[in-house]
């Protein structure tokens, strides 16, 4: 079992308080103690669209050294590549692999990125190929696999048309998210049948989002499927800004907590796991959604 | 699918608030509305002991007739039946139906009933007798069938032989409770697995918690095994008092989110259920923390 923890960069560009840059790399540093293998760093979008994580570039270039821990950065477009690479224009510094993002509805892409679907995966076949012409592996995300805020239900088989773009082209990884949280079992099963008809399932990792407490049922669903690789994010954080409390990502301590209860090996340390979600949140100053840090915090009451 | 409604005792009975009849039954008529088939009322179990519940023979005696609607009260003892049929000698009221309980553990039944299993046992068949000649069903609840909060795991083979007896001596169904919210899927395939040589599906139910985020996954498990009846709470009500926002019972929307999601029939009406969650939150002055309650909420703003 394989989690990518991307609390650094999807929970904290949905926080309205802005972390300090030590105080993020504190985190970071905390999370890649807790074993946790991929650790998604930050993201080189704009600033302006993104103030939250305006401090990639020195957060890229002052990742702690960890060992077995391998980092990642949201790159929109061939300029966020550039920061990229000028951030880590250094020797000795833990290497950053690049994470592209595409939307599965043409709607959330052209609100998220301002152009069209298919002008994005263009974009994205030229930046894979220079990328991995240096030696460096790219990931993809797609957003809106199970449902979209402006179309609604999404057809499983443009998500499946999608990941096979993104294959294609050299991504050693699609993760499939669910960015409101609306998807169920069924639907999940339906969606990784469809995939997994021409993609294996090493390549495929979930993204889910708690937002009706289905996450987990979500990811048992896959589980059973054969996908061994899913997103969450430290404490929950990156729960919806409008309604204090509620749920975004997946909390990491949760997804860990019931992946070690069924027996499956993730090299995640959760005493430690569950430290550094009680570090987000005093670095927040607010209390982070995630079930198994409440529990954890009450039986020590 | 069957879905029992427990918010109104089993949630009630561990929020510090106290709510005054009216609105209990106010709050159960809005359950009612929302076409949940079984409702866990009240509980005759001593004012002492929990005083939310003390007005038990007010409840159970002014309880909304609504056609489809059978109400439980929880009943402890003989002492607990007496009172159940004296708030009930009325012609014209709804029948409550008396729902027993036992622990799987030894030390957490002592603690919650001041005796062992085996003298709760010994008086449950003979309630059960008693009950059953006068016409009535009896629902039994097992608690700490995943894990004893003193004892830690608890053998499935006990609680199997514990839903044997329970079963035995005439209950129409043994609704197995993960009480401190410890349970992963693996654990319940396990259980379920386990109870199912002996007990038919429809005799067999689950309690679960979200404790742990777990909650649902461990309904998909179950529901893969063939249960189809599972308790909830209606707004998650009855979360941990030391914890504000932790999470005790599975929330009922939670529960028909993803039901409903998954193409099966409840008869419960989502929007109504919502709004029935609402009311809980203003009659209680606080927020429940149920995922789809929140999400719910959010996109309305």
């Amino acid at each position: 079992m394989t989690v990518y923890e991307v609390g650094p960069r999807d929970g904290l560009q949905n926080e309205s308080a802005v972390l300090t840059t030590p105080s993020k790399l504190e985190l970071i540093a905390a999370l890649a103690r807790a074993g946790l293998p991929f650790i998604e760093a930050t993201s080189f979008v704009s600033p302006r669209a993104i103030p939250q994580l305006a401090d990639a570039d020195e957060v890229a270039s002052a990742l702690p050294l960890v060992p077995d821990v391998t980092y990642l950065a949201l790159v929109p477009n061939e300029k966020g590549l550039q920061r990229l690479r000028a951030a880590q224009d250094r020797p000795g510094i833990p290497k950053l692999w690049p994470a592209v993002f595409v939307s599965a509805s043409e709607s959330h892409n052209r609100k998220n990125q301002n152009r069209g679907v298919e002008e994005t995966l263009s974009e994205i076949e030229k930046l894979v190929r220079d990328v991995r012409a240096e030696g460096s592996r790219v990931r993809a995300y797609v957003s809106t696999a199970f449902g979209c805020p402006f179309e609604g239900a999404v057809d499983p088989r443009r998500v499946a048309a999608i990941v096979d773009r993104l294959l294609g082209c050299g991504c050693y990884q699609v993760s499939l998210g669910d960015t409101i949280g609306v998807g169920t079992p069924t639907q999940t099963r339906r969606l990784v049948d469809i995939v997994l008809r021409e993609a294996p399932p090493d390549s495929i990792a979930l993204h889910m989002h708690d937002t009706h407490g289905t996450a987990l049922a979500n990811v048992l669903a896959a589980l059973d499927r054969g996908i061994a690789t899913f997103d969450a994010s430290v404490g929950g954080l990156g729960g919806c800004p409008y309604a204090p409390g509620a749920s975004g990502n997946l909390a990491t301590e949760d997804l860990v907590y019931m992946l070690v209860g069924m027996g499956l090996e993730t090299g995640v340390d959760y005493g430690r796991l569950v430290e550094a979600g009680r570090l987000a949140e005093r670095l927040l100053g607010h209390r982070l959604p995630g079930r198994a840090l409440l529990a954890e915090r009450t039986r020590e009451v």
